[in-house]
């Protein structure tokens, strides 16, 4: 606990703050990089889990000059930083026409689309040329062209291709449903089927005489774990820069990869339920969770601080409720004992996304402070 | 849909957005303040709900001169737009005395406490005079000294009453399992079981000596149901305010009383699964949830927009899916058939206060937008 409360101290931290470990972050995005180069693929992470313009920039040094996002508020907070080629990965929201247009007149802005109507009503409104990826669904159902809709692949392919201001670019999909698989084979294996049905798709395509047709994909679990990307243009992965308890239940990463944690006060000790209450709360760490290995709902793991870094995951000393600002953690007897009320702790988050999202600054573990959106 | 979709065009709305009706808010605001007047106990809000200074001014006019907030940022906000008696319902927090000494110094800062050992180094940092709450748990054990633990409730209380800068006020507590009970029966036996045990651990406190000890209780859903506050000194309800899908389900309020909604645009419509897809996640909507009637989880409600207020709870539509930007909302025929993409639609908060937090803004349904932390 004391090397802890020095180095925040040192930070001159009161309250609960984003930490990250910036040797991590390069290290994840470094390892990435290397998988996109190795594999040919362009490498165009999503920037929706650090939403920062510096952590962007780190992104500069590995050859990444496009990436995406999953708003026109984010493309815009990026284009604004020197970004210049953006995908929103998102469906495009039709309301928001005025921003896509300011935007497509002065960088390369990617748009998404799955249906006729937002097509054309974009056709008549858009005033610059944007390029288009077809979304698809390859199974996770949330949203996209379902990949065997051959009509309506074609009939929207055909569309793009005939509209002086949408420039074809592909086909995108996120196989989201890899966080639903059960194991490193199971991720893998939705990998696979992935790409093979990106492939049946791309051939209706080309069947109606588009001849070039990308292929991009994106999640962070297959896109850690797979190896093959033959067929495949792009990976758009997010999450791999901060990894999280989630990620690495799944098997996408390993603990010491895990790169943001959250430091919390402790507030309140109650050696009767063998408990500690910090001050960290849905709003400091979101109310995501998953299940331990008991099948019991928690909200996060305490970590520890060890060589400059974060810990190995402490699975004895789960976050198990959550209240606006208040967190629960259950604890063995001897980090009771090692815990005092003034301590800081330290929480890993399920979902770093989601973490990082309440926050407007990082305070690395290096002594920097990082702005984000 | 037309009509929501003229109103949030007339406010140049074009992406998730908190909505509010203020005339339920003033009415919800109204029937506390007089439940609490009859029942002649001190209505004392929190504002951890709306965290906004405007809405904050609206309680005056129904008599309100002293909050509670959840934390010291809250408490300095309110302190800056002239709230001069602020409870701090949230065991102190040590690591930022210097604020709390900088609030201290200028407004009646109420603090709370539950061990012995924040107490002492309270008692050695602090440099004015706040008033002093033992916090009490009557049964929701997250917080607070047992109710039965006569010996650490006299050790705080003589503590508290031998130390010049600390004015014992009295007990307080928060009887959070209220949102776990079955029946509205239910809510209300924890309402009586919480109010008899403060009065037995005031008992305890009386022995010592203490003349003047006060009782502090105060979550919506006892609030909202409990009539007879024979014993209680101060009401500290927050929720109220706004309402929400938790507290209808709970019976705390009734449909027509849930005052806010989050305005999300159409994306996708997707007719095999009679789903559409909204722009509006779990960074608009917080991943907040709760179980349906038939046991199944669910992120939210659509309700519709009826002589310029929201409609109805939507049962037949709910949000059964949040991603981080997403949401995914299964409908019958007659409304997908109604909904277009491009439209808004409305969507009821499970927890209006983690949903209200991740915004900056209100946008009122009578045109007016409301700032807030």
């Amino acid at each position: 606990m004391h090397e802890i409360n020095e180095l925040l101290k040192s930070f001159g931290i009161s309250k609960p703050s984003l930490l990250l470990d910036k040797n991590r972050v390069l290290s994840n995005i470094d390892k990435m990089a290397n998988k996109a180069k190795t594999a040919g693929v362009r490498f165009r992470p999503h920037f929706k889990t650090h939403q920062s313009v510096e952590i962007g920039n780190w992104f500069r040094d590995f050859g990444v000059t496009a990436i995406t996002v999953s708003s026109l508020d984010m493309a815009m907070y990026f284009a604004k930083h020197g970004w210049s080629d953006i995908t929103v990965a998102f469906i495009t929201n039709l309301l928001e026409i005025n921003n896509i247009n300011e935007l497509a007149g002065r960088i390369k802005l990617n748009l998404l689309v799955d249906s006729e109507q937002i097509l054309s009503i974009l056709n008549q409104q858009l005033k610059y040329q944007v390029g288009m990826w077809i979304k698809i669904d390859t199974g996770y159902h949330r949203t996209g062209v379902s990949w065997e809709d051959f009509d309506t692949l074609q009939s929207l392919g055909e569309k793009i291709r005939t509209s002086p201001l949408l420039d074809f670019h592909g086909l995108l999909t996120h196989a989201g449903h890899s966080y639903r698989a059960k194991s490193l084979d199971g991720i893998r294996k939705i990998h696979e089927e992935t790409v093979s049905r990106m492939l049946s798709a791309k051939d209706y395509i080309e069947d109606i005489g588009i001849e070039s047709c990308e292929i991009s994909v994106g999640d962070t679990p297959t896109c850690s774990l797979a190896d093959d990307f033959t067929g495949v243009d792009e990976i758009r992965p997010g999450n791999f820069v901060f990894y999280d308890l989630m990620q690495e239940k799944l098997g996408s990463c390993a603990e010491n990869e895990i790169a943001v944690a959250v430091a919390c006060p402790v507030v309140g000790k109650y050696k009767d339920r063998n408990q500690i209450v910090i001050y960290g709360g849905a709003v400091h760490l979101s109310n995501a969770n998953m299940l331990d290995r008991n099948r019991k709902q928690i909200f996060g793991y305490l970590t520890s601080f060890q060589n400059g870094t974060f810990g190995p995951i402490n699975k004895n000393a789960p976050v198990v409720s959550l209240t606006q600002e208040h967190g629960i953690v259950s604890v063995d007897n001897e980090l009771f004992n090692e815990i005092d009320v003034a301590d800081f702790v330290f929480v890993f988050p399920v979902h770093s996304c989601l973490t990082c999202n309440l926050y407007k600054e990082y305070h690395s573990l290096q002594g920097e402070i990082i702005s984000c959106l």
